[in-house]
């Protein structure tokens, strides 16, 4: 890894997101667009690393404490060449300094390698647009060398046909950088002091700009406004579909599918249409995911099938279960393998071992549940006592009946059978029949109420 | 608002809709394409409005009660020229006639405004097309000035290079159309009277023919089948996402929402992919609404998180709630502030005070419950007896056990605690433990059921 | 139907598709693409189908055990000359050969049909690309016949410029492909056989090729990875949509529905965004479709409404029911007219007869329903005993109250009425009150537990 400075611009107001957060804490993909930026520099670097944020106040760097960088605010905001001069002192002189966005989130570490590699006093990241209406321009004279960057209201007829644009991304020799900056003038209209105004310097002390381009265009979009994150947010889960396909991930539509997070896939994954994947998911060889699925930190072990609309939160999955449709599996949950979890289920904070099965309509929390257990419809732990909450026990080979509530603390002994409708509120011996049932009694000669004027529906 | 005549013509067959609905009665956004047309003359204009209406008989005036409009039968469908006629003895004397048709559902009142401003004889909606095939191109003097509209068909080579075409939409002096109506005729291959006659008549007398542009193409876009109700669904809808975007609320996938209704939302709202608006749906400030939820009619209170997949209508949620995923909200129902509502639980018609919840599994139909309430898993609500409905009142700090039923009418007191599996038939009193079980028992020496032939799955 | 041989290419090994399975065994619209390619041929002709295949060995044929064809393997792969060379064996002379590949899924019958209408000696397939690079183009004389096909690298800057390409499916005369196939060699860098070469000899020879073109691209549109069969679903969704749309259905947004399998539509059908429909299902006239539902081999009579998040699997479901939302029904069962299941509710092979209603969070398995019968919130059937499943039989006009078991085998007499609550393991009888319910006490003095340390949520 490279040692450098990288500062990250991140104190912009962002007022066309109309939003009371400050713009770089948007999530793009489920992190925060100064998380993805943050992202890069500690996976691409090593060094100082220095946020420059001012507008939202202390909510940026409150946000990104896992991070270990400098929070440098800068107050006013007086221009992203004044945004850098704050920065200035916690950079080491030694080194290169790479300035990021904190409204570009996806430039990508191959980019900025590129950037660095030859380790010249100043590199510019510039972009062929087809349309570069509204960007600087770049100036090259008749050798090919950057001459100036025009800005697009300064711009000659000549120059607005140029089609490669400043992306303001850019890595510069230290040293020059701060004597760049102590010559910003801010004498133009907005009275703001310029970064990009150090290329001429250099130019005029004839230090050679050199330019790096991106292999994609989305590595340097900005976003400014909520159809803005909503474009990058397509075009960001476009590209990461694009790359499970070509790892081999069957996907039944690449538009449907949310990537917030990262997702690893064994071979012969499929994935339905209109799945979201968030945090850390790893799917085993051979995994199903049916439509409308929601994932998030989960590992699923092989030839697992789950079907349409699961919810699962951090929940350990063996290979060979069988989950959903309508399952909710949530944290501190680990299914070993061959679980069936069925319809209207929900288990939470329980372990659940080998081949057992609550397929219908049951609440599982708080549990350790045995193998080849298997759990009756509208079967229900009862956790919560209203204060505390109390852990169940169901050893190997159990059978609960249906209805039935476990009443916490309990346990159910290997082998015991549960009657179907029972209250258990003390152990279940092993290998025996538990219930608890009041007599089936016929009332002869009632009658059904009949008809009156219903409440209101 | 302007005064004026407003003739929607609505009598066409829609043959290519393959329907036995008349074609200005299938929707779009959730409304009939009739009934965004009336909308926007109800938004616009006061005054009178003229419904031509014909194939589909009387389903036409029965589908749009609520409109104080007049609606008159065009029998048999001579054109649309015929079509205005039908509507002549209704309109006042003194006002402009707008022409509008019933599947041209789009048109804006901006776009109306513009036609009516200056109050010309003769106003028409005319719209530059990339690719005018079809259409009756615009064909103007060297002075700028319409001369004529000529089809399709009878187009010299040189017209059929006109990109600016007749969209129908006109606005005349009703003096004048009453005068050209008369004079028209139906000496053409179809035996039909074109209203667009009308425009040689008038540059024939010396009457200019101003024209106005719609700011969207899909103003003026008309439907005439499935296929064409479907792309102008898909605009609207991205149309309304984008409105959306701008006025900052964050879109997971704008090409994946639907807003069948109005949705008004306040600032920082959330909505993930996929989720259904119908209906007037208010979502407040910091509201967050999960994936695949649909929502009707219904209005969500400040920072209240809806988890995916929840089914609500016509309901008022507080502030700070958290509902589903998988919740089922039904009409009538009032969740207060800080509510929880669970997993796989419907309410119906209850009002469920602050700081409540009902997490798992549960039914609450025709309730009252008060605040600081906690109902188990599998708690249902007696609510119907077979003949009529009959409301339960949960009172302030109950604990209801899981699985617990509770039979209407009835009333848990203040503070009261239902044991888990009671049947509740009768008031349980404040503050004291209330509950029906049978004695948990053990059967020695039972021995389960052994495999049979069992019955077809 | 046309008497003729049809070769289908299918050794090829998939290596892009990073897949354990062969490629031509991958799905594309729920079925593998060597089954589009058998199933068109089964509708298209009565002869010899003759599948060759190689990678991954016997799961090919094993995969299509229900077609008759001839499997032949190619071992090693050679070529696509070589391949077509194993099936001479199996090829009748007096007819025309037809060769299709396992990987080019959509070729329509009618295509082939032009093919082989004209029984030509040797007719090809082409296409005009927008963009051909990289395939083979069809040079023709002046008189405009084939002269040759250039492979793109041998190709001179003037025939690079042909956008008519090969898409290698033809048909031949039997009796001349064993000929030219004997002289097939493998001089090129490669060492296969290639097909194409055939070509060159009839021209050589003085045969007439003729050639055909399909009428939409996606007909020779081949699969070698898993973005290109992501592409072709999509497009071929799309055709299925459109079609839909065409013959009435009011579909929310094309883009979003998935056929997997025939899914036949009445009159005025209107299908909700996300849906998705498996094997054979049929929707009768006014059935309405809500969001994400999953239908697979279903049959749903008129004027029925499922409701949105409705999973349906392998039912007769009858007119004017309303079926969720969040319904799961499952095979085996079929539902009469005016039956109503709702929220969180499971059905598994059972009949429910007309008007019925299950609404809420219950599971009816293995149960036999009669009329009018109200199966109140919470009603599980216990048709399980943990080795054997039984039936329940409820019959017309019972009342069921919430919360019950009925432990299977069990029967509810006609007009019966079964309390709360109840477990109920023995038959109930006609016209009276049944229930089982212990009695309703209050513990006075009892109090709630106060929190303690709670065990990790």
């Amino acid at each position: 890894m490279t040692t450098l400075n990288i500062v990250i611009l991140a104190a912009g107001r962002g007022q066309r997101m109309h939003s009371d957060k400050p713009k770089v804490l948007h999530s793009l993909a489920g992190r925060p667009l100064l998380q993805h930026v943050l992202d890069t520099a500690v996976q691409f670097a090593t060094g100082i690393t220095c946020v420059v944020y001012g507008h939202g106040g202390e909510a940026v760097p409150q946000a990104m404490t896992k991070y270990e960088a400098d929070f440098v605010l800068q107050e006013p905001q007086l221009g992203t060449g004044h945004a850098v001069q704050q920065a200035l002192s916690h950079l080491k002189d030694d080194t290169l300094t790479l300035v990021l966005y904190g409204d570009v989130p996806l430039t990508q570490p191959g980019t900025l390698e590129k950037m660095l590699g030859a380790q010249q006093a100043l590199t510019l990241l510039t972009i062929h647009l087809d349309n570069p209406a509204g960007y600087g321009r770049i100036v090259r004279d008749s050798a090919g060398n950057v001459s100036c960057i025009v800005e697009e209201k300064d711009a000659t007829t000549e120059q607005r046909a140029i089609h490669e644009v400043n992306t303001g991304i850019l890595a510069v020799s230290t040293h020059l950088l701060r004597n760049w900056l102590s010559k910003l003038r801010n004498n133009n209209v907005q009275g703001e002091y310029y970064l990009t105004d150090i290329i001429a310097m250099a130019v005029a002390q004839g230090v050679a700009v050199h330019t790096v381009q991106p292999a994609h265009e989305w590595e340097v979009v900005g976003v400014n406004s909520k159809a803005q994150l909503a474009e990058l947010e397509r075009t960001w889960q476009y590209e990461q579909a694009h790359q499970l396909l070509v790892h081999g991930v069957t996907l039944a539509d690449p538009a449907r599918l949310e990537v917030r997070g990262k997702l690893v896939c064994g071979r012969d994954v499929e994935i339905d249409v209109g799945c979201i994947f968030e945090g850390d998911v790893y799917l085993g060889n051979g995994v199903r995911v049916g439509a409308y699925s929601v994932i998030k930190g989960t590992r699923i072990g092989a030839n697992t099938y789950i079907e349409p609309y699961s919810h699962i939160d951090q929940v350990n999955i063996g290979d060979n279960c069988r989950i959903g449709p309508y399952a909710r599996l949530r944290p501190g949950s680990k299914l070993h393998n061959d679980v069936h979890i069925g319809n209207f289920v929900e288990v939470k904070n329980s372990e659940i071992a080998t081949s057992s099965k609550a397929n219908h309509l049951s609440y599982i929390g708080d549990s350790s549940v045995g193998s080849r257990v298997n759990i009756g419809a509208g079967t229900i732990t009862c956790n919560y006592d209203g204060a505390n909450k109390h852990r169940t026990i169901i050893e190997d080979d159990v059978f609960i009946g249906s209805n039935t509530q476990l009443v916490a603390p309990v346990k159910i002994g290997r082998g015991a059978t549960i009657g179907a409708g029972s209250t258990i509120t003390s152990d279940a011996p092993e290998g025996e029949l538990t219930l608890s049932r009041a007599k089936q009694i016929t009332l002869p000669g009632w009658r059904r109420p009949s008809k009156k004027n219903n409440i209101p529906q």
